[in-house]
């Protein structure tokens, strides 16, 4: 039977001032997905990773989304086969479990010949967002699709329009503290004032602007967060000085990944993005919390077939 | 002496979701003025209009610009002589004081041999909105000078973004109502929803977007007000009415004009825009509201020389 193997992409939503719209892939870290066409209907699901993940079909992000897809497909004799190498780590707020509901997505389609369009994948791969958090949104998963940097205007209907991947690169840490998805959402304020949200989209739309007038300078000013990185960050050791930092090096800014505890920083180049990485883990090294970091480029194409 | 005649353009601020931020120059209406260098430090207005607005330059819009450059000017043997006449209402919501403001800082500059930026024109004729309005903003002025969709990512420290002109046409309808700034700036909430300023600012996204991208669609869905509108049309009689009329003729969308009492429709044709500019009359003629009403193309330019 067909077999394929994919790099399915980390993503960095809530891109600062972009908070539930606004989403980036990267490169590094990503998840080895190989999927087999099986000819009963039946979804396996291995791990090969360490994070001791379920792999009952509907308790595995992966496998409700197969689910989702076999039930559209229901006179068809087909199941999958599906090994997982999670790279992403769970909890780390780059994107985890948006790449095993889309990279299961995109590898039953691909191995279905293309039958279904990117908006399609993504209404599939929500399922495994609603697994994993509760919440059938697609911040993590559109970026994770389609790549570059995307909007989501709206999650229902649908809406998502893919922006432009510039060309920037992306330093990202992820200190091991364990920052609940929940309590990120519960420190949230529910009403805000309405100068600090017209400054916000302000932002918001000099961000969007700067992406796609390809105007660096533009990006860096409005890579600014006044309504949810004040309250949040507070969840994430050290991170204005990981802030601080990061600008003294020259990056053009960045913020909380997803809801934490990840950092991500955007540089015009591979060395001040490395050069801010190592600023990143010796401040979390400092202070024995372990960390990883990690270097790409914005990834301008989502999930790649290897 | 040298002298100059301009044409200075109406403009649309708060547009739609991008209160505050984004603003359209028109080309109907507009003002005229007309500019004589004197060579003696002295300040001449003239109205050849209706509306009776006070000629002492510290009294007058434009004066008040005018006096600020030649404040900046301080050893020069110069002054100016300015006949306005306005076409652009005050108290329309279509940037009547913007236009005197704008124009007076840009007429200036011309016959000065154009020795300031934009920027800086911008920052003589905010002095002009302050004694209009009593706040020091840009809503109106950018658009005025720099023509097009601009946006005002903040005023102090001013930082102005041009987008660009779409290929569309404005229908504005005036609606001879009073509706007093101070009144529209109190009816708004001070406190919103955060879930509310989110899907404000997925709508400012698209709409910048749709505006960079020319996709007139995302244009349309973009055009959605959840914060401002809902609060503020009350005070502009048959705003529901004029606004579902519009787009049942197949305008992109649209709103209030500033702080009203004007709206203003987008559509992608002419036809379509002269057919909306109609129901726009003849809503307010069956209830006898006195109104005017304006079709034309999203002013490229900003202030005409001609």
């Amino acid at each position: 039977m067909k077999n394929i193997k994919l790099q399915v992409p980390g993503t960095v939503a809530n891109l600062v001032c972009g908070f539930d719209i606004l989403g980036m892939a990267l490169n590094e870290p990503f998840d080895e997905m190989e999927f087999k066409l099986l000819d009963e209907r039946k979804i396996i699901i291995r791990h090969e990773d360490e994070f001791h993940l379920p792999t009952e079909p509907e308790k595995n992000v992966a496998g409700v989304v197969l689910q989702k897809i076999l039930e559209k497909l229901e006179n068809q004799n087909i199941g999958f086969e599906v090994t997982i190498n999670k790279k992403i780590k769970p909890g780390s707020g780059l994107g985890s479990s948006a790449a095993s509901a889309a990279g299961a997505a995109f590898g039953a389609n691909e191995l279905l010949g293309n039958i279904f369009s990117k908006e399609e994948l993504v209404y599939f791969a929500m399922f495994g967002e609603e697994l994993a958090s509760g919440s059938r949104h697609a911040d993590n998963i559109a970026p994770c699709l389609f790549g570059g940097i995307t909007l989501v205007k709206s999650s229902e209907p649908m809406d998502i329009i893919p922006l432009s991947s510039p060309d920037l690169y992306v330093s990202a840490v992820h200190p091991q503290v364990e920052v609940k998805t929940s309590d990120a959402r519960q420190i949230l304020k529910k009403n805000i004032q309405m100068k600090d949200a017209v400054k916000q989209w302000g932002n918001v739309a000099g961000l969007v602007a700067g992406i796609l007038k390809n105007d660096n300078k533009l990006i860096s000013r409005s890579l600014e967060d006044v309504l949810v990185e004040p309250v949040r960050s507070i969840l994430i050791p050290k991170f204005d000085e990981v802030k601080k930092q990061s600008l003294v090096l020259g990056a053009l800014g960045g913020g909380i990944s997803g809801s934490g505890p990840s950092i991500f920083m955007l540089s015009e180049t591979k060395e001040i993005a490395e050069k801010v990485a190592e600023i990143m883990q010796k401040i979390y090294n400092e202070i024995g919390i372990e960390n990883y970091v990690y270097v790409s480029k914005i990834n301008d194409q989502g999930i790649r077939i290897v």
